[in-house]
């Protein structure tokens, strides 16, 4: 039996609607996003999936859409793990900031490498911002070093291996099934560590919005095979 | 500073409206009984209550009524910890059955007796009852003799005893704010530790649902005094 993994973006946000840099900014799901996180609940449990644990990072959209999920699969009841290292990027001194008029003032191409370059991190916060995570109880326990000011594509990855290689791996490789509600960028980093994916390749890669990404492990937590799951058909095998 | 506690039942659920027992059957919360949670949740945000960590049962009545008022506090990111011991009483075989049903066929005093003699258990589930716990895959880590065919309140108290000791407890003394969502039996055990109810005593008490009750605390985490926390009254002083 191979071991089995559930990946789950986070839908449609507030800030989405807005067109606005979010990173670490603890915005809400729009309705869009809800109904998203619905619809992936109910093709997880129609499909028969079942687990035993999940895990989520520190911010609402991704924690109502783990809730909303859970809701649909009737397992409210399963331990839920919150790791701030499976946070979304941090954006820096970008959240907040609407794109177009980022792109306006710094040019499409600065834009572009702050996004998408690997090792390239936007502009930091002052650690008087209130987006300063120093100044959010959620991370109060955590060390002042490992408090970003600002990220790379590649700073997110790094913890997100971290995250991996501490909690999720040793729960996998113990015949847990997971399911994993993150972000854009940490769900990237996932991937680019399970598939061995390139720097440079990996920023090319966008993984939909409230589909469920199943992957099959082998013993070594080497990837079988990996599918998205759509609802009403019938392509991917359930776990049952 | 005191510890500061909270503890908070759940309200209405459907088999509340069908004057069914309930126990560990997985009810969910009436239209009501949401309306109860949102109430606790903006009363606890409006009297600046802040919690370090919830605790709450396997059951989703009480996991829902946490989920609802940690969103109205915006503290959707605390851990939040699911523990049986928590779970209402186990009803036995009466679980399902309809009350004014079970008074008419089984006489009015001993029903009163299986609801409310402190040691004394409702007839028991067989093995083979899809209520049995061992047939549940939330209870699967658990050792078969931990699996109640049904309990008596002591019982129950027994339990939670253990889970105040193990867990609960330790929490407090290293300093945390708790705020615990469970049921009318769970709650009455905790309160029964906390304040040396008696055994007849506590069959008598009825903690209201939906109104979160502030305990505080001293060293040794005997009550320094309690209060039930009421929407738009300003008698109770808040944590911050």
């Amino acid at each position: 039996m191979p071991h089995q993994l559930v990946l789950l973006r986070h839908g449609l946000s507030d800030w989405n609607l807005q067109n606005r840099f979010t990173g670490w900014h603890d915005v809400d799901l729009a309705a869009g996003g809800i109904q998203e996180a619905r619809s992936a609940g109910r093709t997880l449990n129609e499909k028969g999936f079942v687990f035993d644990r999940a895990y989520t990072s520190l911010l609402k959209r991704a924690i109502r859409t783990l809730w909303i999920a859970l809701d649909e699969m009737d397992l409210m009841w399963i331990p839920v793990v919150r790791d701030w290292r499976l946070n979304e990027r941090h954006y820096g001194a970008l959240q907040g900031l609407d794109k177009g008029e980022t792109a306006a003032r710094h040019g499409e191409e600065q834009v572009h490498l702050w996004r998408r370059g690997y090792a390239i991190t936007p502009p930091a916060l002052e650690e008087t911002s209130p987006d300063y995570p120093g100044n959010d109880p959620r991370y109060a326990d955590l060390p002042r070093e490992r408090l970003p000011l600002t990220e790379s594509l590649k700073d997110t990855v790094e913890r997100v291996s971290e995250c991996w290689e501490e909690c999720i791996a040793p729960e996998i490789r113990a015949g847990r099934r997971l399911l994993i509600a993150a972000h854009g960028n940490s769900l990237r980093g996932l991937v680019k560590l399970l598939e061995g994916i390139g720097d440079e390749e990996i920023q090319e890669l966008n993984i939909p919005t409230g589909i469920p990404l199943l992957y099959e492990l082998d013993e070594a937590l080497n990837p079988l095979r990996h599918a998205y799951l759509l609802e009403a058909t019938a392509e991917v095998a359930t776990s049952t």
